[in-house]
Parts: structure tokens; C-alpha cells; sequence
């Protein structure tokens, strides 16, 4: 049966993340809010779901995805949904647990990487806070990037399994969510990721062979993968990057 | 057999997510930093978890849950894996994705809220970034508390069973997260609180129908539970409030 996604059809965003999954498991999904010839397509049909309809409750935000009767939000619980259900999860119930947790984290990760941008709030334009977003800007570059690589680099040196992967023994939706902060954060801030990508040999490893994935390279050189723009999570804005 | 619950032993912090869960359902748990007398108790014992002990995944941060083999981490997955244990959580397939969802939205919720007091980054003192968060805690006040609150009241009028809870029948983890996003914001904007709050009856309901369960009124009342500071998420400080 079909699984579709909801999500802003014009950026990559926190989409990005249930997506990737559904494409590297090839799964048979639509992406519904760029199918305007679709009944329940098109933005008109996202947003009638945001606004709620009869049998569902109104997710809080995009991205959702609905499967049948199942409707699941968030950007980490639609990954988390999509690798269990397509088989890009570790079965095993420790494991399990630990691949959610990690998918969450990741999620708070593209939070703090979207503040950086909007650090006084959403409703305001970038040009609107910009003074705020200099000093967020230094403190995310200067600990914050460091904290989290470190930690993703640690998983996959000390995963017991020992093939390069954040968790268990195979590829999971762990590893793309990551992919996508590897290359999202080199997209917004490539000179720090300059200077501090070769202290993350397994990170950047791991992101390499994500991208190599015969169903994942298909999807990254065709038109549904949107590229990275100023209206996304991650946003190339030179005066918020630096060496350090 | 008893569940470890692992969170700094000072505030309620996101810790409290998880603690309401147990304490809720009188599960057998423990509170490990707090128990510096235990076995791998104490902050000495939680931070040797963090560093990476054999046979666990390091979590990025507290809380988390030691379940025999399973370490569970982040606010949102510990208190849905206690709610899911212990049985105040839908047991319905579709209502369970719901509730997972509801419980990651009441995380960022907390993000966002931290984030009023903290709107540069984690590494500053309050006093060093407040022109900050003046501005981000009028957006906050303005848009954000209505947005979310607004939600909530949504899914519980919404919901089809009509029992007054956020998803299902039965009060469940989801309901608790609420709880705690109440008294907090009750705590930390109590002027805006004040304004707003008769504007979401059927929140205010439920979080007075929480406070009154027997197990939650008992741990409200003990030294289990406590007070809320400004060493925490929510934090009262008069000059980020206002009735607007």
C-alpha cells in the first residue's frame, strides 16, 4: 500500500528526514503536497489536514506522514516510522531504542541549526534579527557543532558491530538523518566544516557511503531531491560562518 | 523489575517529563543521581553513563532510562517508553503513533521555551545575552504560547472518545507532558498566563484533572517533586513576561 508524505514542497527542510528514508528503502510513497493533479494533493490538501479533518488528528507542523488509518508527525517519529515499517532499523529492541533516541537528537540538531538563523523567532525575517543571529551564529560554530559530530563520531567508533554505522550492524534511518546534517551543514557553514570535518573520519565516512547507496545516489541525481536554498534549515548566509 | 531514571538531581529540568510518567503510574523506579548511596548512583554514576560505559551507547544528553538492556534517552522517547511500559499510553496502533507525536511536540515545546532565556546559546548566563531575550520572549508571548496552547485545546475538544484527554480515552503520558508545559508556563509567564489561559478551558481542565490523580497529587505533595527555579527550563523572570 502507499504511504504519503506531507511536506512544504518547495524546500528540503525537515521533510528531508522521512523522506530520505522512504526513498533509500524504495518504498512506494507520494510525495503529496507536490501532487496537485492528485486528489488530497497539492498544498490545498496539506493544509487541510493541518487544519484537521474527520478521523485525524491536526499534526502540529509538517512534515507528516499518513499509512491507512496511521497518521505520524514530527520530522524524527516519521523517520523512525518509515525505517521500522521498510526494514532500515535495527530489529533488535535495545538497538531499536537507541536508533529513536539517536533520530530525535538529530531532530534537536536541525532545530539548533535553524535558530542559528532565527535565534529571537519564527516570525520574523533573518534581515529582522541579524545582530542575534552573529552572536547564536559564533556559539553554535564554536561548541555546538564540535558537541554533536563528537558524539555522532564516538557511536560509530564505539559501536560493538564495528561497520561504520551509528547503530547495529546495517545501514538504518539513523545514518541518513545524519547524512543529511553532514551535508546540510556543509552546504551552511563549508569553512567550518573545513577546519573541523578531519576530526570526524568516521562521520564524514559514513556520510560518504549513505550517498554512494545505490537507491540514495539515484534519488540525490534526480528533481525530487530540492537543493539546499536560504528558505531551508540550513542556509548558506556567509556572515554566520567562519574558521572558528 | 526496577526501571533507572538518569537526570541532574537539582531541577525538574526535562527530566521531569519521564519522572511524571513513573511517578504516575507507581512504577519501581529509581532516581539514580539522586541515590548517591547506590550502586552507580549519584551524578558521579550518570556521568560515567554519559561518557560511554561497555555495552551502552553514550546519550547525547540526560534524561534517560536504564530497562535492563535497554537505555533509553531524550525527554520524548524516555516518557514514551515508561508510558508504553507501564500502561498509560493507548494501546491502539493509530492512537500510539498520536501520542508519540503529541510527546515530541511538547519537547520542542520546552526547546522553545529554554530558548526565551537562552536565545544566543547554551554556553552564556541569561545576563549575557538579554536584549536577546526580551525580543524572543515577546514572540514567544505573542505567538508561539497561543499557537501551542491552541493546539492542545484542539486535540482534546476534537478528540472522538470526548473524555477531555489529548488522545484515546484514558489519561495517558501525552496528557502528563501537557501538565508539566501548564504549571511551567504558569511559573515562568504568569502574567501572560493569567491573560490567556481562560482562553484553553479544556487544557486548564486537564491539567487540574492530572494534579488530582491520586499518584500525581501524592508525588506533587512530596519532597520527590521539585519546586521549579530559575536553574530550570521555565523560568520566572518578570522582565521576559507581560500580559501581552
Amino acid at each position: 500500500m502507499t504511504i504519503d508524505l506531507y511536506y512544504w514542497p518547495s524546500i528540503q527542510g525537515r521533510g528531508e528526514f522521512p523522506r530520505l528514508v522512504l526513498e533509500a528503502a524504495g518504498a512506494d510513497y507520494r510525495d503529496m503536497a507536490r501532487l496537485d493533479d492528485v486528489e488530497g494533493g497539492g498544498i490545498d490538501g496539506m493544509m487541510a489536514l493541518l487544519k484537521g479533518v474527520e478521523g485525524f488528528p491536526a499534526p502540529f507542523a509538517p512534515p507528516f506522514l499518513v499509512d491507512g488509518d496511521i497518521l505520524v508527525s514530527q520530522s524524527a517519529a516519521s523517520a523512525t516510522y518509515a525505517g521500522e515499517k521498510f526494514g532500515l532499523a535495527p530489529e533488535d529492541a535495545v538497538q531499536r531504542e537507541w536508533a529513536r533516541a539517536i533520530a530525535i537528537t538529530t531532530s534537536d540538531l536541525a532545530t539548533e541549526v535553524h535558530d542559528v538563523h532565527h535565534p529571537v523567532g519564527n516570525g520574523l525575517y533573518f534581515e529582522d534579527q541579524k545582530p542575534e543571529a552573529l552572536r547564536r551564529a559564533k556559539e553554535f560554530r564554536g561548541e555546538r557543532m564540535p558537541k554533536f559530530l563528537k558524539w555522532y563520531e564516538r557511536l560509530i567508533e564505539r559501536n560493538p558491530a564495528k561497520t561504520g554505522v551509528l547503530v547495529g550492524r546495517e545501514l538504518s534511518y539513523a545514518d541518513l538523518g545524519l547524512f543529511q546534517i553532514v551535508e546540510g551543514l556543509r552546504y551552511a557553514f563549508p569553512k567550518r566544516m573545513a577546519a573541523i570535518e578531519g576530526d570526524y573520519p568516521r562521520v564524514a565516512e559514513l556520510a560518504r557511503r549513505v550517498a554512494t547507496e545505490p537507491r540514495v545516489a539515484a534519488y540525490l541525481g534526480s528533481p525530487r531531491r530540492l537543493a539546499f536554498s536560504t528558505d531551508g534549515i540550513f542556509r548558506a548566509y556567509p556572515e554566520l560562518d567562519g574558521e572558528a
